[in-house]
Formats: structure tokens, C-alpha cells, sequence
């Protein structure tokens, strides 16, 4: 390993932000995981994750670092490292580059999280080697990020890749975006909660609320799964509507730019991969046309968690080597 | 004019083929328009095809040709220039481009009808000097074409841009791909039509059948543009459905791939432009993430009925410049 070409990779979340040390090899040498309390404002989170990733150094026994990558929630300007608004953090305008460049005296590239964990399936997980994929990922909203010739398109405003908010039913249900009918509105985890929850208070029966715990609104990807596995016949049938929008959405980005594949990763579908990517393709398959869909491959991301930070220190060493500022 | 660089441009349709000579300037020399009737075959169609480039060429006093340009329907190979589908003149596989090479002793260059639509207006229409636009044609159907980095985007299957198949009301109308809800089944002239003669069928009024000619399935946008003109109700509020519908279709562009500009041409388009536009703008803009909206301009094409020739002339010469087979 050689140390000189050490990266730092921070995956930044609502909740916790995940920080690593990513050899050019793409090893991790090291993570942490710290919350992000962003009740703090940004000055506080931004201290905080300087002082993890100064402490992940310092453990590693001071490995060189050439760049720090971090992924961010939200739509940003890659260029000047602004996040322009990220609801989960409640930032607004966030220079985030500049504030963290301050601290660590290292160069910082910002991106934003579900495009760059694309660019990790793409350089190093199930999408190795496909010059033209998009990459979904479906938790408690649908994101993703959408790879062009071998790299990330970012667009005329640095935002492609919005796959969530690409309305399949219109008048549908209401999206946390304000509109009705986004692909996240109908198959995202919070979608499946909402129906969940609708059908509960209709008194249908289901193993989610047999159990001694209370049932709440936020029921989770691996709770679902378990109801799955149990054959709960409320959950499988909502499971199966997901698994209906999930390929219908598929086949409308397989219709619009005729990539090579589709990588769907996040919680939800890492929770019930077995289950949901074969009802997936073939849902994806009937919508979508015979000529666009010849040898499409429709794939479950392979990084797990991973994907954020590998896609992180890909980016970094990219930008860096490439003298993007 | 340099009659050296003349290249031929034909603009293939189900019932017509737009033929025209355009200089390097992309002035068009001559051109003439002659029936495809396809139930004659494909070898009649393009030897009449060859005949009257030939014709063309002559009229013109014998013009040096160094390349032709053809814009077909249906999913097509670019490369070897074989037409994979063409419903509209029932071709299945049909080697397009060894045909009317071996006619005319010339390089001809293959492109799907509608990408090559937007391929003109990307270079000399609406969307002159502006690298990342999607074109949208919305006639009998809705097809389209993605330019990325200033390029044509084909994708894995050389298929993107069929943005007319789409899902954006999941469970609606039946779309003649098969499927229900496509963007082409709610907004094209096709879906206006379907609409009207129901509403026919139920009684509603309109001035489009108070005329002495028999309304027929086949509602043109010229009459509706007249209908519309003189306040008629039904197909006021029939065109402000379709006209939300462009613009919940152009959002869903806009989000997944964050274009500098949305293209709207197409037969029901030019016939009630100043009617349209705003109206798409304006639900565009609703249904569109604020930061991936930014200074996005959704406007009118420009070229109209050229936009197929010249974009065909710009593909022959762009390509046999790259020295592409």
C-alpha cells in the first residue's frame, strides 16, 4: 500500500456520517462512524467530522492523505463544493468544501451521495466494466445517479439523476417534493409504510402488528423482510406493488437513455434482493421496449453501505488527478 | 457553395419521403417530397428513393454528393445502418443503408427519425450552442432525442430518446406499445383524439362536429388549433389536460437528467405553440426539483419540418467527416 495516495472518504448522512481511509487500492484502512447531529448547524458537524477524520489519521499511524471526497445529501455545486439545500440536515447554502478545506488544509471534493454511491457501483461494484448504467436507490426516498460514457452526468445543473422524483402516477399519492405520483411517492420505504399504516388502521391483519412491539409508522427494510419470509399476505402483496413501480420506473430510464444496466441498491431492496429483483426485471421487461431492453442487465448494487465511500475516494482521486479544483 | 460538400438528406416517413440537397452552409438546394407507400416493399420503397436523389442531384446540374443522411422510424443500428422496426412501414430488419448504398455509390448514414429531429434543432434550431437538451416531437406519437455533451446520446441499444414510453400514469390509457399510461398515450394527438371521440360518443358539444364534413377518428392539429382559437370548451379543456401532461413529462426530464433545455416540436406542437408553451413551462416548473430547474429553458422548435433534413444533413456530415462506416 502505498500511503502517499491515501484518501479520505466521508459518506454524510441525517444521521451519522461514515469516514474512511481508502488506499489506492481501494482498501479501507480504517472507519468511523460519529452522528451528525445537524441540531448543531453546520460549523458544528463540519468540526466534528475534522476531528474524526484527524483521529482516523493519526490512528492509521499518519497515513499521507491526497484529497478528502465527501458525499452529501441534496443538490450541490460539485464545482464550488456548495450544498444549495439538504432538508435532512437542514442546511441551506452550505459551503461545505471551503469549510472543511479550512480545517483539514487537504483538497475537498463534494458530490452528491446517491450520485457518487453510483460511481462506486460503477468502479467497483456490480456495474465494473458498463459505460452506460443508471443507479437507483430505494430507502426512505429513491435516488440515484445516472453514468454516461464512463462517467457521472451531472447535467447542466449538476443535478441528473433525480430519479425519485420522476412522476409514474400522475394524481398518485402525495411526495414529500410537494407533487403527487413520484417514483418515490409509490415505492420507496416510505411509500410502503404508508400503505402499511392505511391498511392497519382498515384493521387488515398482518405479522407486523402481531408482535409485542407497538407498531409505528416507520416499520423497517429488515422487519419487512421478515414478514416477507414469514408469508404475510399484506406485506407480500405491498411488496409486490413495489416491486411493480421499481420496474416500471426502470423501464421508463431503460426507454429514455437505453443504458446498459440498472443497479438497484439502498435499503429496501439489499433487505429483500432475492425477493424483488426478479419480479423487477420482469416488470421492467413488459414495459419496457423489445429493441431498448436486448441484453439490458437489471442488477442489485453490490457495495452495500460501501458504495457511498468507495464512490467518495473514486471521486476524490479522480478530481485530484484530474486538478479539478 | 461548395457543391463538393453537398450531401443528401432524407427524411423517412410512413407516408412520405422528404428528399433535399443542402449545401455546407446547410442551405437547402432543392428538395422534393415523394409517397413511400410502403406496402410495396422495401425494395420499392428505397428505388424510388434512390430515383429521386438521383432526379435531385441532376435537376441541380449534376452536384458533387459526397454523403447521404437518412432519418428512418423505428429502433434502428446506426453502424450497420439496418432498420430493426418500423411499424409505420411494416420493415422488419431491413439493411437501409447497403440498399441505397448499392443504388446510389455513396456513404450512406443511418439515423433514427426523431433523434436526428433533434440532432437539427440541437445545431441549427432552438437549441444552437446549448450542449445538454432533450428534443420531444409530439404528433401522432411522442418520440424524442437526448444530446449529452453536445452529442447525440444513443446508449447501450443506439435507442434512448423514446421518451414517448415513458410511464407517467401508471394503469391509464392503453399506448400502442402495449403497455397503459405512457407519456404518448396521454398527450400525443393520438391520446387528444381518443379523448375527443369519446366525449363524442357521450354527447359533448363541440364546434369539431357542428361542420358540414363528418368528424372522423383523425382529429388534425390544425383543427384543433382553429377549434381551440374559437374558445370551443371541449377542446380548451381537452388541450390544457395534454398541454399539463407535456409539462409533467418535460419535469420528469428535467429531474432525471438535468438538461439546459427542453425542445418541444412536432406537428400538434407548431399548430398551437403560443397556446402550449406556457402552460408547459408553467406545470414544468411545478412538477420540477427547484435546483435542477434553474435558468432551464423549455422552448418551441424551430426548424419544423426541416428539422428532419437538416439534422439528417448534419449527421452525414458530422459522421463521414469522422470517417464512421
Amino acid at each position: 500500500m502505498n500511503s502517499a495516495s491515501d484518501v479520505v472518504a466521508i459518506d454524510l448522512g441525517g444521521t451519522n456520517a461514515l469516514i474512511a481511509l481508502v488506499d489506492a487500492d481501494y482498501g479501507v484502512g480504517g472507519r468511523v462512524k460519529i452522528p451528525t447531529d445537524p441540531d448543531a448547524g453546520p460549523d458544528v458537524v463540519v468540526d466534528r467530522i475534522a476531528e474524526a477524520v484527524q483521529g482516523l489519521v493519526s490512528d492509521s499511524g499518519g497515513a499521507a492523505v491526497s484529497a478528502v471526497g465527501i458525499g452529501a445529501p441534496g443538490p450541490l455545486d460539485p464545482e464550488s463544493g456548495v450544498v444549495a439545500f439538504a432538508p435532512n440536515l437542514g442546511w441551506h447554502n452550505v459551503p461545505l468544501k471551503e469549510m472543511l478545506e479550512t480545517r483539514l488544509s487537504i483538497p475537498v471534493f463534494v458530490g452528491n451521495d446517491v450520485n457518487v454511491g453510483t460511481l462506486g457501483e460503477h468502479r467497483l461494484g456490480a456495474g465494473k466494466g458498463v459505460s452506460d448504467l443508471v443507479g437507483v436507490f430505494v430507502g426512505t426516498g429513491i435516488g440515484g445517479g445516472v453514468i454516461t460514457g464512463g462517467a457521472l452526468h451531472g447535467g447542466f445543473n449538476d443535478s441528473a439523476g433525480e430519479v425519485g422524483h420522476m412522476v409514474v402516477k400522475r394524481g398518485g399519492p402525495r411526495c414529500g417534493c410537494g407533487n403527487r405520483g413520484c417514483w418515490e411517492a409509490m415505492a420507496s420505504r416510505t411509500a410502503i409504510n404508508r400503505r402499511l399504516m392505511k391498511a392497519r388502521e382498515n384493521g387488515v391483519p398482518s405479522s407486523l402488528w402481531d408482535g409485542a412491539d407497538k407498531p409505528t409508522a416507520r416499520i423497517k427494510s429488515k422487519a419487512l423482510r421478515r414478514a416477507l419470509a414469514a408469508g404475510d399476505e399484506l406485506v407480500t402483496r405491498e411488496m409486490k406493488r413495489c416491486a411493480r413501480y421499481l420496474g416500471i420506473g426502470a423501464a421508463n430510464l431503460i426507454n429514455l437513455l437505453s443504458p446498459e444496466m440498472i443497479i438497484f441498491g439502498g435499503g429496501v431492496v439489499e433487505a429483500m434482493e432475492d425477493w424483488l429483483m426478479p419480479q423487477i426485471c420482469s416488470t421492467a421487461e413488459d414495459y419496457s421496449l423489445e429493441h431498448s431492453m436486448q441484453s439490458v442487465q437489471i442488477v442489485a448494487a453490490k457495495l452495500g453501505d460501501d458504495a457511498g465511500i468507495l464512490g467518495c475516494a473514486v471521486m476524490a482521486r479522480d478530481r485530484a488527478s484530474a486538478g479539478s479544483a
